[in-house]
C-alpha cells in the first residue's frame, strides 16, 4: 500500500509538513487542516456503489488492501414528521436520518479510522496514536487490531464507562492525562517525533481537525446518500459538529459527485452545534470572514458531551461557505426533549445526535424540503454505565 | 396491512390456532412452530435487493408499509485465518462474519421485529409483549416504538444492565418475572388471551420458538448472503442456536433461494451451541430420528448467556435435517478464548456470537472450504454495565 496524493493547506494552498494542519496558518491564530486533491470520480456508476470507503477505493488518497471491518452502508430511516404528530397545516418538509450508530464500533469514526490505519500501514508504522475522550478512541482501537497495529489512547478523566470498557476490551493501552488539553498535545506531539507513532487525531491549538487521510473516509457518507436518494432532490444535510471533520469529509465527496455530474447540486450543508459551544454559530454572525475565522467562544458542558468546541476549525468554515450553509446551535434542553423523542420512535442514539435532528426538523419545517440529518453514534455505550 | 398467509405446522401440517405453535405436536412432547408457505422467489433479481426483510416484501407474510429502523443489510466480514496467525499447513479455509452487531438495536432479532410488529399492525394490535431477558425484548421495544404500539417486556432477574436500561429508554414497559418460567408463560398466555396482546415471542413448553410471521425476518440473512457471495460456492453456515429462530428462518430462505434457481445448492446449516446447554449436539448423536425430537438435556449457565435450551426446538432440527447439516458444542474456556480472539481482531461483539466463530474456524479448518458464522449481536451492550 501507498500514499498516493499529497497533502496542502486548505486555506493558503502551501503543501504540508506532517499531519497536525497548516503551520502557516496556525502562526496566524487559524486551525486549518491539510487535504489532498479531490478524486474524479468521472465514469463511476452510484448503482453499483456497495458503500463505504472501501467501496469506492480510487476515490482515496492510501491504495492497497483496505483495512475493513464492514464500515459503512449504514441506514438512511424515515423519521415521523411534525405533521404526522401534530397534524399541523403547511408543507412539513421530510426528515431522514443516516444513522451511523450501525457501524461497526458504532459511530461514523470508523469510515476515518479505517482508512486512517490504512495510511499508518502505508507509512510503515508500527503505533497509532489518537486523543480522544470519546467514539473516535474506540475505533482507531479496534481498527489497529484489524491491522495488527499496537494503539495508544490519550483520554482525559471524563470518559464514560462504555466507552472506556470498549476502548479497553479492543486491547488499546489507554493513557488517561488529567493535565490540560496543552499537556495532552504536548506529550501526544513527543510521542509522534520521538517514537514515531502515527497520530490519527490532530495534537496542536488552535486545531485544524483529525489526520487529513483518514478524513477522506468521511466523503463515503456523501456518495451513499447520493446512491440512496438517487432521483430526489437532497436539499439540506445538517451534520453534528465539533471539529469539522465529518463536516468537511460530507462536503468534500458532494462536491466530487458534482464535478462528475453524478448530482445535480451539492445540497447545503449545516453545522448543528450545542448552545453551551457553538463556535461556528458565533462565527458566522459576523460579515467578514477574516473575523469569522478568529471566533473565540466560552465552550461550556453540554449533554452532547462528545461536541464542544471554541474554535470553529477553519475546514468546517470552508465547508459551509462553499455550500452556501450554515450553523445553528441547539440548547441543552431542546436536546434532550429530541433525544427522548428518537427513542420514543425506536432510535437510540448518543445525545450529540440528537442536536442534528433537532436542527433538521427546523429545517425541513421551514423549507418543505428533504432533509438529512447524521446521527453520528449509537446510544447503546451509554447505557448502563 | 393484511396478513397474506396462512400457517400450518411444520412436523405434522395441520392448520395453526394462535401464535404457540402445534398444540397437536405439543401434545406429544415435542415443540413444533408453524410457518406460513415458503415464498416464490422466481424472477428476483438478488443484485438489486437492497437487503434487509423488507427489501423484498413479496417474501414475507404480511403486506403494506413497511415497519422499519433500517435492519439488515449487515456486513460479512472476512476473519484472519489459522494460516495467517500459525503459519500452518494445508486449506485454511475462509471464515467470513456476518455481523448482525450492525442492526438498529444491536442484535438479529432486529429482523425478526420489524416483520413481527408489521404483523401486530395488520392483526390491529394496540400492545405487543415479549418474554426476554436480552435482545429480544429490545428490539421489540424499538419496533413498537417506532410502529406506535405499546410494548410490554416479561424479564426475569438477570438481565445485564445494559440491555434494561435499553429496553426502558426505548418506553417499553419492563415486568419482572421472578418465578418460573412456567409461571412467566402463564402469566404470557392470560395476556394474550384476555386483554388480547400480541405476542411477539413464546409463551409454551416445550416452547416451538417465537413468532412466526416474525421469523420470517430472518429469511433475509440468506437472501443478503446470496447477494453478496454470488459466484463463490457457500459451504457451510454456522448459526449461534438457542430455540432455533434463526437457524430456521436462515434454512427457509436458502430453500426459498434453491428452489428459484438463485442459487446452486443450499449450504450445510452447523447450530453452534454452549456445552453447558447442547440439546442439538444431544439430540443429534441419537441415529432415530423420533429419539432426537424428544431429547432433553440439562441446561446450566454459560457465558454465552442468550443461550441455552432443555430440548432441541423441532424447526432446529427439520432446518439441520434438511441441509445435511450438524450441531457442536463449545465449552465455555473455548468460547471466552474466541470471544478475546475476536476482539483482538477489532471485533466486539456479545459472547453468544463468538460460539458460532469457534465453530465456523473449526469447519473451516476441515474442509478447506468457504464458512460463514453469524455474529449475532454487538458486543457494546456488555459494557461499563
Ligand atoms: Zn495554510
Ligand atoms: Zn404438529
Amino acid at each position: 500500500m501507498v500514499i498516493s496524493r499529497s497533502l496542502h493547506c486548505l486555506r493558503c494552498a502551501r503543501p504540508a509538513e506532517g499531519f497536525d494542519g497548516c503551520r502557516t496558518c496556525a502562526a496566524e491564530g487559524i486551525g486549518v487542516n491539510t487535504m489532498p486533491p479531490l478524486a474524479d470520480l468521472g465514469g463511476v456508476d452510484l448503482t453499483g456503489y456497495p458503500g463505504g470507503p472501501w467501496g469506492l477505493p480510487s476515490a482515496l488518497p492510501v491504495s492497497g488492501p483496505p483495512v475493513t471491518l464492514g464500515e459503512g452502508n449504514t441506514p438512511l430511516i424515515r423519521l415521523r414528521n411534525d405533521q404526522d404528530r401534530d397534524g399541523a397545516d403547511g408543507p412539513a418538509g421530510e426528515v431522514r436520518l443516516k444513522h451511523e450508530g450501525g457501524n461497526p464500533t458504532g459511530s461514523h469514526k470508523d469510515r476515518a479510522m479505517a482508512v486512517g490505519v490504512a495510511a499508518a500501514v502505508a507509512a510503515g508504522a508500527d503505533t497509532v496514536v489518537a486523543a480522544s475522550s470519546g467514539n473516535a478512541g474506540a475505533a482507531a482501537a479496534a481498527y489497529a487490531a484489524r491491522a495488527g497495529l499496537r494503539c495508544v489512547v490519550f483520554t482525559n478523566e471524563a470518559v464514560p464507562a462504555g466507552l472506556r470498557a470498549q476502548i479497553d476490551a479492543l486491547g488499546a493501552e489507554r493513557v488517561v492525562h488529567p493535565g490540560t488539553t496543552a499537556d495532552r498535545n504536548a506529550a501526544m506531539a513527543r510521542a509522534v517525533q520521538e517514537p514515531g507513532w502515527y497520530p490519527l487525531t490532530s495534537y496542536s491549538a488552535p486545531s485544524p481537525g483529525g489526520n487529513p487521510y483518514a478524513n477522506e473516509g468521511y466523503k463515503s457518507v456523501a456518495y451513499e446518500l447520493a446512491r440512496d436518494l438517487a432521483g430526489r432532490r437532497l436539499d439540506t444535510v445538517v451534520v453534528p459538529t465539533s471539529r469539522a471533520d465529518l463536516l468537511a469529509g460530507i462536503g468534500r465527496g458532494f462536491r466530487e459527485l458534482a464535478a462528475a455530474g453524478l448530482i445535480a447540486r451539492e445540497p447545503r450543508l449545516v453545522a448543528a452545534e450545542p448552545a453551551a459551544a457553538a463556535p461556528f454559530t458565533a462565527a458566522l454572525r459576523h460579515p467578514d470572514r477574516a473575523d469569522q475565522e478568529r471566533t473565540r467562544v466560552a465552550a461550556g458542558p453540554t449533554v452532547a458531551f462528545s461536541l464542544g468546541e471554541e474554535r470553529p476549525c477553519w475546514q468546517g468554515l470552508d465547508a459551509l461557505w462553499r455550500s452556501g450553509g450554515t450553523a445553528v446551535a441547539v440548547n441543552d434542553e431542546a436536546i434532550s426533549a429530541e433525544h427522548r423523542r428518537l427513542a420514543a420512535e425506536g432510535l437510540l442514539l448518543e445525545p450529540s445526535s440528537a442536536v442534528g435532528v433537532a436542527v433538521a426538523r427546523a429545517q425541513a419545517r421551514t423549507s418543505g424540503a428533504l432533509v438529512v440529518a447524521i446521527g453520528t453514534a449509537t446510544g447503546l455505550k451509554g447505557l448502563g454505565g
